[in-house]
């Protein structure tokens, strides 16, 4: 008998169907003896829902109190839930992230999980219940609802399944596991059987939408394997955890790609110290977050500097960052709304070279013209026109024999 | 500078306006120097569309679970309230009932109020802040969600002005006020200025809408003021008070109706002990509520016992009433699903005969047959057909003189 947390994230949870659909599956995991904990998040375009709601009220919402807003719509999902268990004759409870002992720092709208006190739960857990906890929220010390911003349900399975000590954190999701390129673009594109959670971490900041960065951070910190499947069939998922061998297989694991980027270009830049400050604390009191950044080599004291963020942020970061550069002396600003990046990443390139001359070719070969690259150890990205990136990936796809399994370079 | 505490009731909350409106007139109470905290309800029909939502799982929703996902119509509610405050530039905090302390037994669905712990309310008024308490709702010693039942946030915004020592409670709603009768019904029907608080119990149990009935027994025991009036216009409301003057004004106070009443006769029941506690502990298991009771006086030991229910409870009351009605040898069960109740209510009517002859002189006249009558100290109740109520209301509503202010019989 073991102890498995499951996580049904909106979409597995849209309607009532879909959630008596999720019952009988968690059903079926406690029929075989395990303890099971649910962590569910709100029922399909719930949280958007709530957000178009507060944005009636105000545009500029309280955060605190959109926090509260929030944390309904997994209330709503997690009686449901309860209830269709209970309905199948199981004994089921539902728990907010209060009651489930989430407690969190005080950032609403994207609090940390400090640490899970599970009492509670395993109260429950003891008299033969299926617990059902509340994704995406916590409590502050104030014993004020916190949210931990999207994709925080993802993070509340790992944290639960961190603290109960689980064998397992199964996400159960709209897809079936993780793939080495977006299937709707790369018909080649394969399924994963396991990934290393570096990799995962990687893939999912740029552009895997399957599986938050935050809950693979935890994963890997506190060693919980991550089972990524689909509630819609019984397909094999992708089992994220550390245990990767590293040699005996493709070192390029994934290619991911992300379309919403836009990009700014802050011209004729002094080169002095505290120029760059400026700029991004600027951007940062409006609260844009920039993605990447990249300052070209200086010639004669001025210098280029570049940074992307997403495209609905893109008209807010002009009107903040043209002042902020004639203040410091800059020529202007140039943006471009109209662009996307392709990532390679895997955990064995970071010891192997010749891996961005062969991504850059690959590009270059379909006459697609690289705007910025950044890297880290086990990720190359090129941000390219967002009209290409399907041809990129298809490409990138081809070039590293992706659609093998094993080591190919 | 007092303080006052508003409740706001599911109509004049329907909408992202109607909140900002009611914002507007917190905001004018707080401005002129007054602690202000509000109790909101659901907006408008989210309760019941809360319930289709649990009904769309099962027929018979968990109840620990339903008190949670009805929660959460008032939690929206809430926080709606508080960023639409803020954004008028007042300092503004939602409190769910667990954190304004309503701690209430465990009886979920209907629970009741046991004590208020304010200290969380105390400290945000201290703070300058306008208190924002989501209605209907409380916390049990297991520290779960419980609701109170139907019009709760009534009781609530009563608790919270006994527990905090409010000078008022004041009741916001889609009516001005508390009428003689109901105005669709009866042209001239007349506002009543005060009423105390028996008579609006009656009032309010026998068909008027307009305050929960648990909410006035609450003000009556704890002594608080509650005032009924517009969320949508300036008109003055009714005071219902203790400090009621009986002698110089109209002893019959007000005249209300139900239009939701059936009838079942259990006919031929043995006259012993035992049998209407057969047929009721079924009704009771069943969870079909009971209303008016009548058993009429037994003929050689046979005798016929009525109870009238609502409209949507009678199917399952027969059902349940005619085996019972078999098994202690009684002769069946007749129905009659159209039926309707007149009331007439007054503190005064208690030590002055004279007013059943007239309210029944009143409907013979309009041969206005009488199906039973049940009465109180101070309200007697006709149930007649339901197609002859609006004549009723009229004829009574005239006889009583309800259109003049005084003392008239």
């Amino acid at each position: 008998m073991a102890l498995i947390v499951q996580k049904y994230g909106g979409s597995s949870v849209a309607d009532a169907d879909k959630i008596k659909n999720v019952a009988k599956r968690v059903a079926a995991t406690r029929d075989k003896g395990n303890d099971v904990v649910v962590v569910i998040s709100a029922m399909g375009k719930t949280t958007d829902q709530l957000i178009s709601l507060a944005n009636q009220i105000t545009d500029r919402p309280d955060v605190r109190e959109l926090d509260v807003l929030l944390s309904t719509g997994e209330t709503v999902s997690s009686t449901m839930l309860a209830m269709a268990l209970k309905s199948l004759g199981h004994k089921a409870i539902s728990l907010s992230g209060a009651q489930a002992g989430i407690r969190t720092d005080a950032a609403y709208s994207r609090a940390r999980i400090l640490n899970v006190d599970s009492h509670r739960i395993v109260k429950e857990l003891g008299e033969g219940k299926i617990v059902i906890v509340a994704g995406f929220q916590g409590i502050n010390d104030e014993m004020d609802i916190t949210t931990l911003g999207r994709g925080g349900s993802d993070t509340t399975a790992v944290a639960m399944a961190a603290s109960l000590g689980a064998q397992m954190c199964e996400i159960y999701t709209d897809v079936d596991g993780v793939y080495t390129a977006d299937p709707r673009f790369v018909p080649d594109a394969r399924k994963l059987r396991e990934l290393g959670y570096e990799e995962m971490l990687e893939l999912a900041s740029y552009g895997a939408k399957v599986l938050h960065h935050r809950a693979v951070e935890l994963g890997e910190l506190c060693n919980v394997p991550i089972l990524v499947t689909s509630s819609f069939n019984e397909n094999p998922g992708t089992l994220i955890h550390g245990g990767i061998t590293m040699e005996v297989r493709n070192k390029v694991r994934g290619i991911v790609h992300d379309l919403n980027v836009a990009k700014v270009t802050v011209l004729g830049v002094p080169d002095r110290p505290g120029i760059a400050t400026t700029i991004f604390e600027s951007l940062a009191e409006e609260n844009v977050s920039v993605d990447t950044i990249v300052q070209n080599a200086s010639v004669e004291r001025l210098t280029d500097l570049t940074f992307t963020v997403t495209k609905s942020d893109l008209e807010k970061a002009i009107r903040v960052a043209e002042p902020a550069a004639k203040s410091i002396g800059a020529r202007g600003c140039i943006a471009d709304a109209n662009l996307g990046q392709v990532s390679i990443v895997g955990t064995g390139m970071q010891n192997t070279p010749g891996y961005a001359a062969k991504m850059f070719r690959a590009l270059y070969e379909k006459e697609i013209n690289i705007e910025l690259i950044t890297t880290s150890e086990i990720r190359i990205t090129c941000i390219i026109d967002e009209s290409r990136v399907e041809d990129a990936l298809i490409a990138l796809h081809k070039a590293f024999q992706l659609e093998k399994e094993g080591d190919v370079l």
